[in-house]
């Protein structure tokens, strides 16, 4: 049966370990065999609605409509589901290539995770009271200074505070309803235009060196930049606001509890109830590569020729790639605008095993931002291994795992790492980038427009979403949002 | 059209105002006109699935289950919508009679908030800086005390630390999962067992007089009763966990914001949704007072005699009152216990409209507790006055309104009140009290039981989610999770 968690392989993602060096493909419950349940015999004229893209957005919206009895067809260009997000499934352990992270802050995930039964599920990333190298070691130009981690946190603590305090309120005052950025529009507007960079240059002195390396390496690592110029200021002080105003929380949701079983297999229980209703079609690896909306119906063409025909599309193509769909009539200008700036997000993440349990309570920091700047303990394998993940920019791992694994030995204590398992995000040609931060500026101009539909074609990404932006959460709100209203309309 | 935002009257609930004196009933938008969509020549003989209560836990369920194509019966007891929580709209007014404030922190009304576009209709209920009495008057047994906004808010800041600071990490070490009260059992079970009084003598004189007065005060109106021996202090500690450990957020949670165009106005969107799908028959006034689950179905008779088959029940009568319905078989022995002994919350609260806009910005707080505790300016009405909320404890208001206005008066300084508006939900026989509070072990002893299904009935309520218990978003998760349980199991 199709929608059994049977793992297969995926050609994303790479694998390196001692023995066979680097291998394309990763195995993975996000696949889902066989690719497609299309038969000529039962085809469809005209779908109630298609939905481009299997990562959350688009499985929440396919999910919905199903649900809600409309018949729905699904065309994703990879070979699985889950977008940014999936996991390996490897010895017994999900290593998380994309998007990992939730918190019940994060509503739309939430609400999610408890309908599926997954919400008492969460383990625990940090770890910061195992045996071994239990501590933070921060290199930066003027040497190796290490910490506590109740000195690494006071530390954090005091300097994104100082960081997001732009009204003495901690932020209460400039972003009191998170999820509305119509709030205090001018002051959104004024804190939108200033980069990451502009704020750090305003604390001046405030901050020591050994704080400003701390700082960029964290905003580094959470927006994927080495560039601390290309993110909006607002966007980080919103996520502040989101996870509460304080700094244990702003830590928790975005990277402490994970998902015992993978995100792949929290994906997969979207996919597979929407597949149960029996009014879900679907094709994977069938990138569409034009739109076009007669009016009455839209029409889809894949890369392959095929084409299909719907009432309404959701098109839930990434910021960075929306540009890259061929749509008749063309897209809105500031849709277009949006999508060639695209989000700055150039994360590389790599997951490691390390040899042993020395290094399940070990962090590493390195100054300047550019390169693996970020390791951190993520877990334990089955077989007794410490997980790591690394975080960075400007890295080609899959052409240079010698010059990453060096790297990774350097700042992990000489971890005696046996494996590697990664995606390059970057280099992929339906993402072309990592999780969305946005660029100063772009959040006043293009939120409104990134979500307004066009004619009988809708969009819906995490990349623009209200709340959770550039995250989980905000791609199941989006997809909620627009499955809402087609569901509607649909119905009248 | 049945269900268009028609504002009928509800006989439930009532009004005082100096020219009618006492009235029953109120204008609301929650009542559904025709009160009944059945009709004998398209009866169904077997439901998919029958809902008891039109609550937010039984309209989410049958909304849900509507939605996905089941056939739903709903009947509710009383002669509209939303349960323990409705407005009463009087003069382009919503005055609450019951539930009334969201929180983003709180996932499953957020979702639904967003899903029916309402999330950016938020209004604040406290407001510290208008003209007028901008302060908080402490009537004790001492003497008077007035303080600033900023001082109270210090004060309480201070109070409600010691108070839950159990583990020197505010609760985080004891609940660092709100969400999930397996983690941690023994802790939970030590804390459970302790009261709100048993917590406050173990503070001792860490607290001065005025400290604990307001203390008691506090916790008196949160939790509705007079009695805090009577309260679980886990439960006070959870939802301080759930609310991010800290005190801004904790009293943002539970009375900050709320719904511009009221409850029932949203609450009237599940409703009509699944009205909209032509598969929710519905019955109003129409208590049922026994349920029979013979193996192939559900039979549920109604007072006036009327019967009904489903395949599931989905029941969502309130804890206080599950006892009521005669079930057959029998309910379990834990979940008859746990309604015997039922929650504690027997709150009154009361609307008042005081002419003018001077006490918008003021509280007012009185020790000791049993009576009207707290009043707080809460809103403006169009014609320029203010709504003020009063709660307490022991007051029958609507047999000795001249008391409750000579309090009102005595707390408000010397407030003009000119309307009140309220509901008794402790004289309520479909409620017998307020918004669920769980007794010292309640929670331990009784939680598991009360979710258990049994055979094809299962039941759902906010009096015993895993998460926002007691609250709206209780209820929702609740509704949510039968919901999807009885769909999971009649798509088979």
């Amino acid at each position: 049966m199709s929608n059994s968690f049977g793992k297969f392989t995926t050609r994303e993602g790479y694998q390196w370990t001692k023995e066979d060096d680097i291998t394309a493909g990763l195995p993975s419950v996000s696949v889902v065999q066989p690719p497609s349940n299309l038969k000529p015999s039962t085809q469809v004229d005209l779908y109630d609605a298609a939905v481009i893209g299997a990562g959350y957005a688009g499985l929440t919206a396919a999910r919905d409509l199903a649900l809600a009895g409309q018949r729905v067809l699904l065309l994703e260009a990879r070979d699985r589901i889950g977008g940014r997000t999936y996991s390996a499934n490897i010895d017994g352990y999900p290593f998380e290539l994309g998007g990992t992270w939730v918190h019940w802050y994060q509503p739309f995930v939430w609400r999610e995770l408890s309908r599926y039964n997954l919400a008492t599920e969460l383990e625990i990333s940090p770890c910061t009271n195992g045996t071994g190298l239990n501590k933070t070691i921060v290199r930066t130009e003027d040497g190796m200074v290490s910490l506590s981690h109740e000195e690494e946190f006071a530390k954090l603590e005091s300097i994104l505070t100082k960081f997001v305090d732009v009204d003495g309120q901690l932020g209460r005052a400039v972003v009191p309803f998170p999820h509305n950025q119509h709030f205090n529009a001018d002051l959104v507007r004024r804190f939108d235009d200033m980069s990451l960079a502009d704020r750090i240059s305003e604390l001046g002195d405030q901050l020591t060196p050994l704080d400003r390396a701390m700082l960029e390496v964290y905003l580094s690592a959470l927006c994927g930049t080495g560039d601390l110029k290309d993110v909006s200021f607002f966007e980080v002080l919103r996520c502040w606001a989101l996870a509460g105003y304080n700094c244990v929380d702003f830590l928790a949701t975005s990277a402490a509890f994970k998902l015992a079983r993978g995100q792949s297999h929290f994906a997969r229980r979207f996919f597979d109830e929407a597949a149960a209703t029996g009014r879900l079609d679907y094709k994977f690896s069938c990138p569409v590569s034009a739109v076009a909306d007669h009016g009455d119906a839209v029409e889809l063409t894949a890369r392959d020729g095929s084409s299909f025909k719907a009432r309404r599309l959701i098109c839930t193509a990434p910021l960075n790639v929306l540009k890259d769909i061929q749509f008749s009539p063309a897209l809105p200008p500031a849709k277009l605008e949006a999508s060639e700036r695209g989000h700055v997000n150039r994360a590389v993440k790599i997951n490691a095993v390390a040899r042993g349990t020395d290094l399940r309570s070990f962090s590493g920091l390195a100054h300047p931002v550019g390169g693996l700047n970020y390791v951190s303990g993520d877990g334990a394998t089955p077989a007794g291994n410490t997980h790591l993940v690394g975080l960075g920019t400007g890295l080609r791992p899959k052409d240079d795992v010698d010059a990453v694994l060096a790297t990774l030995r350097d700042l992990a204590a000489d971890a005696d790492v046996e494996r590697l398992v990664f995606h390059d995000w970057n280099e992929d040609e339906f993402s072309k980038g990592a999780w969305a931060w946005l660029r100063p500026g772009m959040a006043t101009e293009y939120l409104e427009a990134l979500r307004e539909r066009r004619g009988n074609v809708l969009f819906a990404s995490g990349d623009w979403a209200a709340g959770w932006r550039g995250c989980i959460d905000g791609a199941i709100e989006e997809g909620g949002r627009v499955g809402k209203e087609v569901l509607d309309e649909l119905r009248k």
